[in-house]
């Protein structure tokens, strides 16, 4: 681990700075698989699964069939595991909701907001090496509470065709109303052009590898939007004297565990648990499965001491995690200063995985320092806010001459043109 | 206009298609510029400022001075009507203003969510024909309510390298912090990467022509967030026999007369409407100074009669205008139902214009079929929804049960690890 004592502030840009990525090449590749699935469809999608997932395709979507048989190929524990977290994330996100916010600004001039769902969403799912169910109930969830009419869910399948049951059990305990064995590029183009099978949809969920990423900007090159651009996981874990080593050290390992460009940095006042935490990584790494990927990440971990509190906030607000936890006898300070971060977890007994799975709050967050500037996916990300107006022959008469004068100023004599008949109306 | 009869379901998605946009030779020139302001800053600025503006900068930030002056260049007229919208729109975004949400999911596992501002915007306002220094206000005031601390605004100078003086005004009014004589592309690289002049900033608004419409899609792929994909201006009107032909027309020209590519369309129940309509739009078309742009854009636009109000509402529902009045006996079966539409006008007495300056609503709208994903800029468009989470050791015990086995079945063994160390600590 990189320990780094006092940074100034001069050299916090580069300290906060994240690996760059080059997609020269992914881009070829993804332009080509857009153009072949756009004129193609499923013709191109099963060819890329047979080229990408390695299995031969006859039926793209998920039958009824293998739905109902994937709730009898998991345990009572995991079904009952997803049900709670089910209902708090469910509950953390009805919460969300907004009611219609309507003012009459002048008399006779009203206007109002309404959030209506967008009518059709895809999530995607990555397969690989983690059958990531989690996923699923975080974009599931909020769809449907959103009123999402079409729910389409596209994740690769394994060389025998299948899909993981918990992944499957998940998207029918949540409301998906669509399910494709597509992964990579070859989903992302299905949904952003639609196929005679698979439907074309206006905004696209869901986390994924670099091809993803890239596949997802060409989307929304495409007429499509996204959640937000991917990037790799970051924990910052901010804690002092009062914080127990052994649970920062798990923290950190948690999100190391993720892969090999995982960003885990640790802001501590004091030195001694600097020492200790380090310590605690190099005992608990050991006994990790997925050791290898861990321990990568690990070696390119930073652990800071900075002298102030003011100074860790600062820093910390330059970084902006996607996962900031904080364990400090003065929690309050950072919890109400600080601006950038995906998520907050607050004292010693609420781990990233809280939130990760279970607790209620989602788990798609903006990486990369996006925490500057994107929310992480809630229940708005899935609804349009529309703005609504009614003027009344008074009403016009009230604000009228205001927008003739501007329209004038501005050179827009029709847009002028238009309040003043209505003026003149008797 | 194009007269179009009983279109069939089949037909719409072409009926609806707005022109391709084909922007090669612009990606080079972007992508070029952008390279020389990111090596070279303010060097680069000047040298573009001089090339597509024709002005020799020697100053880019506009002084205190020149703020100043541009009260007294302005009638009291003018500057009353702008105070009145900006009452308006402050009250209206103002209201949209909400709580921290919080639940205690589980016992003693608390969630909440806030909203934060963005710390720096840059505000994007064209020079060109029109001085919209009513797109000032549409962006100015609720990132000055969403407590922006940096607003920055960037705007071309004319050849004698000044700015219009009502733009000027309305800046200082609504609390612009810093104000650049800078335009197009090298405006829009300036603040993605900052230069000695000008901030780096973290979310880019504001509409403009292909040029910037393109560097905007450079900035979001070089880490600034953008406002949405900008289009030509579109206005569909949805009309029967209780509206006013004359009013309908000049709100349909209202539109046309932005540019030659602005969408203009009809949709209405009564063939008498249709005829009526076209023929006070020639009327009206002569009497207007902008009569050659406006011409272009009435030539390419469509009057299309439906049989029935689901028929029309389907087609408008499929199309997802950007501005949508209606002027209909039946007009809460039409509010009611409308799912994609940026804004809504209701009523004789509700021209575009309003919403254009002065009721209080934003008319930074989604165009180009993207109101069927974007929300129109609103209050939200300045803050990042942010959650927290507090568990305490009972709240841990209560869910980390569930966190274990999702974690295991996902494979994640240090994910699972950080919920059971927690759960052994006496």
């Amino acid at each position: 681990m990189n320990k780094i004592y006092n940074p100034q502030p001069e050299t916090w840009s580069t300290l906060c700075k994240r690996p760059t990525q080059t997609f020269t090449d992914v881009e070829e590749t993804v332009k080509q698989i857009f153009k072949e699935v756009q004129t193609k469809g499923d013709q191109a999608i099963i060819k890329y699964a047979s080229f990408f997932d390695n299995v031969n395709l006859e039926v793209i979507q998920v039958s009824a069939e293998e739905i109902a048989s994937a709730k009898n190929e998991i345990s009572t524990e995991l079904k009952e595991a997803i049900q709670l977290a089910k209902s708090n994330i469910y509950n953390f996100h009805q919460a969300q909701k907004t009611e219609k916010i309507e003012i009459e600004t002048t008399i006779g001039v009203t206007c109002w907001q309404e959030k209506r769902a967008i009518q059709k969403v895809g999530l995607y799912i990555p397969g690989g090496t983690a059958p990531l169910f989690s996923t699923v109930l975080m974009l599931a969830v909020p769809a449907k509470i959103a009123g999402c009419k079409e729910i389409v869910m596209c994740t690769p399948p394994d060389r025998n065709g299948k899909i993981n049951p918990a992944i499957l059990y998940t998207a029918e305990l949540c409301g998906v109303t669509k399910l494709y064995k597509v992964g990579g590029i070859q989903a992302i183009a299905g949904m952003t052009f639609g196929t005679a099978t698979i439907p074309k949809v206006y905004k696209i969920f869901g986390p994924g590898n670099q091809f993803v990423t890239i596949a997802k900007q060409f989307a929304s090159q495409n007429g499509v939007a996204i959640d937000m651009p991917a990037g790799p996981s970051e924990l910052l874990v901010y804690a002092d004297e009062t914080s127990n080593p052994k649970f920062v050290a798990s923290d950190l390992l948690s999100q190391a565990e993720h892969g090999k460009d995982s960003q885990v940095i640790l802001v501590t006042t004091n030195k001694n648990l600097l020492n200790d935490v380090e310590e605690e990584v190099y005992k608990q790494l050991k006994e990790l499965p997925r050791q290898e990927i861990a321990q990568v990440a690990i070696n390119n971990s930073k652990l800071i001491y900075v002298e102030t509190e003011q100074m860790a906030l600062d820093l910390i607000n330059e970084y902006g995690p996607e996962h900031f936890i904080v364990c400090s006898k003065n929690e309050d300070f950072f919890v109400d200063k600080i601006e950038n971060a995906g998520s907050v977890f607050i004292g010693n007994y609420t781990p990233e995985s809280a939130g990760d799975y279970a607790s209620g709050t989602n788990h798609t967050l903006p990486t990369n320092g996006y925490s500057k500037s994107y929310s992480g996916v809630n229940l708005d990300s899935f609804l349009k806010a529309m703005t609504f107006q009614k003027i009344t022959q008074e009403g016009i008469q009230n604000i009228g001459k205001a927008i003739e004068v501007m329209a004038e100023a501005e050179g827009l004599q029709a847009h002028k043109n238009a309040v003043t008949l209505r003026l003149n109306q008797k």
